[in-house]
């Protein structure tokens, strides 16, 4: 479906028939759309997008993330820009200031009516990664002691101006936040009744607190946004949960680029160019070859070992792979764990100790294999070397990669940062030195 | 603020102060509830879970994810077990019981009232995997030529019998999905209008649809739920925006896991026994280890060149893990491209183009350091051969990285399967071919 909308809509770019393209726009589905938009190069989605009706131009460009509506920005005429820019919501737009230029960012702003500007600019005003930032701040609560058949008809008089009418936060006198109210509560409530009779516990967070937090939260607690408020538990805004679900993919993708040892992109994949990817990568792998330096110098120390028993060297990258996919099993599962919240801190003696077991049996049963096949094939001594490093090994990586990612944690680290590629480093300079103690012990050299 | 609240429970559970742990379980707010019941042991949370009141009782369960669901189960006594059960959305209900053992899921079913049953078993009726077991089977669809102020009376009447009231399909005289409407956007139309005047373009997926696209999708196009239909269009449920981040959620952390090259866990990793862990992570560490047997093989074909130039040893580990690093640098990039639809299975020539280019100017970078240092520890001839195998290992681990997880996907199978540690294995094989030829070819042996 996806693929043959672009190569249509390609099609009819290429031999520039716009009365087909016009129509293939305005026939396709939003989520076609999007995800052509997702793929195609910025110049041509421009293109397609110009020619889409204002409310489905609006709903695409809302769905895409800002790094690619930023690129989209950049090859729209600069009036459909602006107006596409008034009709975001707040939030959208200050996550979008952050990813253009500063000059562009200044621009987009003068072109908004002042009261919009107010209200992006007063996002702005909280520090990059406070959630202050990505909340929208169009929110008018509605006091306690009000009816619920004035609540509804002031959410039904003003609901242009807000993001959301499914959750309204509840304040007192002096706008504390009290509770909250959903759309379907007010719905079905008497309309005499009070708001506070029908109102729940607010679950709040602070504008201040880290974005990425404060979206897993509302995500964990499955409501469809959360009020947020100042020190003095004053209503400021409202996250929504299409808001929180953008923060942590851009969270998560952070994470996966870190895991793998690199940067993340600040763009779309494809249209970044090459240059920016090799930079995105360059300074990670010089620290870690820098660092398996350390495996050169720890062979150097055992030049003689290898040099009368050169058959050690075949089984190196055997032994050193099997030792960082073993730490590399225990991270992913910790890291995981600890996202989730199976795991804190404080486990991390539990965690050793699980990890520590887990490692010597899947080294046992990796080490009798060993022994087994490396006996076969260059005797009994070898054999033993081969199947006690296999033990050890892996006893060492599944803990080592067990508790790193709560290492990192607790030292306010992200635990991506010590991740697999960082455990393989690390393992493969203390198995090498495993390896050769016990074969100079087995060997007797 | 979580700790606190753990350590207080604990607390009280040992001095079994049953009066203090009731007024702290009804004090503490629903997220702190919900971190602490992920993270003690089933059987101290069930405790716990007893003496909060029914309605947060039932909000905390909802929130867990059916692994934890499952475990906490075990822990509860019969009445409680069957209460909370009965109180589960269907959806939520057949996602449990795919988890408990076919035992309990026959007592569970058994104790629910008929018209609850049936739901469920409707469910169930949809193969394993398929959007139709994780939807909300509850949506009674209104009449396109019905009023606005008919269907607002509706959903009042029975809005308990919804999960969502905020997205109502339409459909026409045959029951066929013809557009979806918003509480909002019916909530402050005119009364007298009729739904087909203010519905939008509906978007839908089959009930057989695969759970896990269907659920990204719901979340890409930020809508709060979308309607599930039949081959003929007919609407049979609709899924909300809450399970789909559980499906995702779900989706995740199996794909984290196979990253790390291991299964995943059925359970939370704390209360999952070691011999589960181990089972989880032994086919694919023994896999890998066979697999890794091809780098010995390589080896002892050099083995002649290895003893004549034993220093050429030293360099194995460097080498191979920085083969590895930037294979997986690129295995991660390309991975969350396609996961996040910017990179398609089309686009694997230019993919392969790119990450040549990306890593030949890696690996240019790494060799010319690499040269330098090696020439001046071990002269100019092993500086050429270090800083040539970076060069090539670098431009081949990227492209390999980079193609691998396309063609993954192109083949079917799950792109994190030929994920980080298989591309490292396969890395060092090819790494060490490269390394021994150019070592032949510069030292003249």
């Amino acid at each position: 479906m996806l693929q043959e909308l672009e190569d249509r809509l390609t099609q009819d770019l290429s031999s520039g028939d716009v009365g087909k393209l016009s129509q293939l726009a305005a026939e396709a589905s939003i989520p076609d759309l999007i995800g052509v938009v997702e793929h195609i190069p910025a110049k041509r989605a421009a293109v397609v997008f110009r020619l889409l009706a204002k409310d489905r131009a609006l709903e695409v460009f809302e769905a895409l993330d800002a790094g690619h509506q930023a690129d989209l920005l950049d090859a729209l005429r600069d009036e459909q820009v602006s107006s596409l820019f008034i009709d975001l919501d707040p939030d959208d737009r200050a996550a979008l200031l952050d990813e253009v230029p500063a000059t562009v960012a200044d621009k987009l702003l003068r072109g908004l009516p002042r009261h919009e500007r107010d209200l992006t600019a007063g996002l702005l005003g909280y520090p990059k990664g406070a959630i202050g930032r990505r909340m929208s701040p169009e929110v008018v609560p509605i006091r306690e002691s009000r009816t619920v058949g004035y609540a509804l008809d002031l959410l039904r008089a003003r609901e242009d101006e807000y993001e959301t009418l499914y959750m309204v936060p509840i304040m007192d006198e002096t706008r504390r936040l009290v509770g909250v109210v959903s759309l379907r509560d007010l719905f079905t409530a008497d309309p005499d009744a009070q708001v506070s009779e029908i109102m729940n516990a607010p679950v709040s967070a602070l504008a201040t607190d880290p974005s990425e937090d404060v979206a897993r939260q509302l995500l964990a607690i499955n409501r469809i946004a959360m009020p947020i408020v100042d020190a003095e538990q004053r209503i400021v805004g409202v996250l929504t949960v299409d808001d929180a679900l953008e923060i942590v993919e851009a969270a998560d993708t952070e994470d996966a680029a870190r895991h793998g040892g690199h940067e993340p992109l600040r763009r779309p994949y494809l249209s970044t160019p090459v240059m920016s990817v090799v930079r995105s990568r360059i300074v990670w792998l010089l620290v870690l070859a820098v660092s398996a330096v350390l495996t050169v110098q720890v062979l150097e120390v055992f030049e003689a070992t290898l040099d009368e028993v050169v058959v050690l060297a075949l089984f190196i990258p055997l032994l050193t792979g099997t030792g960082g996919n073993t730490g590399n099993q225990a991270a992913t599962t910790v890291t995981r764990a600890l996202a989730l919240g199976d795991v804190w801190n404080r486990d991390v003696l539990t965690v050793l100790w699980r990890e520590a077991r887990t490692g010597f049996l899947l080294g046992a049963v990796l080490g009798a294999l060993g022994f087994v096949a490396a006996t076969a094939v260059y005797g009994v001594d070898i054999g033993m070397v081969i199947g006690l490093t296999l033990v050890s090994v892996c006893t060492m990586a599944a803990s080592i990669g067990g508790i790193m990612p709560i290492i990192a944690k607790a030292v306010g680290a992200d635990p991506a940062v010590f991740s697999n590629p960082f455990i393989s480093t690390f393992c493969d300079a203390t198995g090498l030195i495993m390896y050769f103690m016990i074969a100079k012990a087995v060997l007797g050299i």
